[in-house]
């Protein structure tokens, strides 16, 4: 890492979440760090004359192998203490050229379904885990902050475009797989009848001729996600929601 | 602007929108220049160890005067030729102790009444001026990409929370004028009777018993916004608006 490379002032951090059929996790990584197991988002500092999109994708790529992810830029942190924790400057001193420098860094998320992608740590990464959100796991610098800023507002842009949750079920699916995912994403359990009340108004989930097959339960219906449909009532400029 | 004091790589920039009962201006400065008139955001260097949303604050008070205001940070903007226009960096060069420094700038924006805010050009803004957003006026930087940028974001963030619009409104107001703000953001003429039996829909527009006087047409029925009933409907942790 040297001066001539990198700009010690900016850097991204990735906060990207995985839904494997059941939760959501979170990818970490460990970094090599003597004595101490710190965990943390996959983030470096941007190059020289990089733009800050480019940027993100490489130093996901280079922490964690995992790459072709849309990811969204949705806050930058610049709070003149995030780097003060003395586990944390310590690890800065071992690794950055200008290690007193301040940092602010430009946060991207993203939602993939887990399977969709391999992953191996390389970098400074000894390790690249998903972890499950609900388990709170304490992270270097403000990356927890960054982290719950991530999903909170990935959360709102789910609610405003339910095509981002149906992206990460099966071409077909039961209602049951549906709530599911709903119920990771909300953080709660929800009441079936009601849930599929309200998700059965939805022209764009058409119901198939096809049911579940060797199962022990009552085979349950498939229903697919009509994306025209989609398109026709959601992706509109609609200017009055309410 | 002493190096002690400025953090050379990291600026903020403030994209203010103002209704003044017609159109939505953005506020613009004018900067000192020999022989140019270029108008820009006003925006700024954050201070070492300044954190960004106090900077957003102070910069705006520094260039216009303006304060006690909103600011919401929307986007960070980092194309690493971001400062590269002759005349730009011509005008760097005169103000700035590392005129070569890359600098990224998180952004900020906010949508007021016009007539709510006082204003005076102080620092390097020569003149600080609401230019209607219909008519399109050349920035410094990239920030005419800037602007439409938090344009667009305020725009959406409108479609889901119309209190934002309503409070740009007198306390009582007609639909005329309730019409006349929607079609400034929705920068287009809206069909009357259509406009209205939607708005009309929504509980929280309540009816007052009273109307306009001193009026040459026909006076027209005044209106409220109702927050508790807003609140009711909307503000509510709605999972699925859909």
């Amino acid at each position: 890492m040297s001066e001539f490379h990198y700009n010690p002032h900016i850097s991204v951090d990735c906060v990207i979440f995985g839904f494997d059929d059941e939760k959501i996790n979170i990818l970490l990584i460990k970094r090599k760090q003597e004595g101490e197991n710190v965990y943390a988002l996959p983030g470096d500092l941007v190059q020289k004359g990089e733009d800050l999109d480019v940027a993100a994708t490489r130093v996901l790529y280079e922490l964690t192998g995992m790459e072709n992810l849309y990811l969204e830029q949705f806050k930058t942190f610049g709070s003149p203490d995030r780097t003060s924790d003395p586990v944390d400057v310590e690890w800065i001193k071992s690794v950055r050229e200008h290690p007193e420098a301040r940092v602010i860094t430009v946060a991207y998320n993203s939602l993939v379904k887990t399977e969709d992608f391999d992953y191996r740590p390389s970098s400074f990464a000894e390790e690249v885990l998903w972890h499950p959100i609900e388990k709170p796991q304490k992270l270097g610098f403000d990356h927890n902050e960054i982290a719950n800023t991530g999903w909170a507002m990935l959360r709102e842009k789910i609610k405003r475009e339910p095509i981002i949750a149906f992206s990460l079920l099966p071409e077909k699916f039961t209602l049951r797989q549906l709530q599911t995912l709903y119920e990771a994403i909300v953080g709660q359990e929800l009441d079936k009848r009601n849930f599929r009340k309200r998700m059965l108004r939805n022209r764009f989930l058409v119901p198939m001729n096809e049911k579940e097959t060797g199962v022990s339960h009552k085979p349950a219906q498939f229903y697919r996600f009509d994306d025209a449909i989609y398109k026709e009532e959601f992706a509109k400029d609609q200017w009055f929601l309410f």
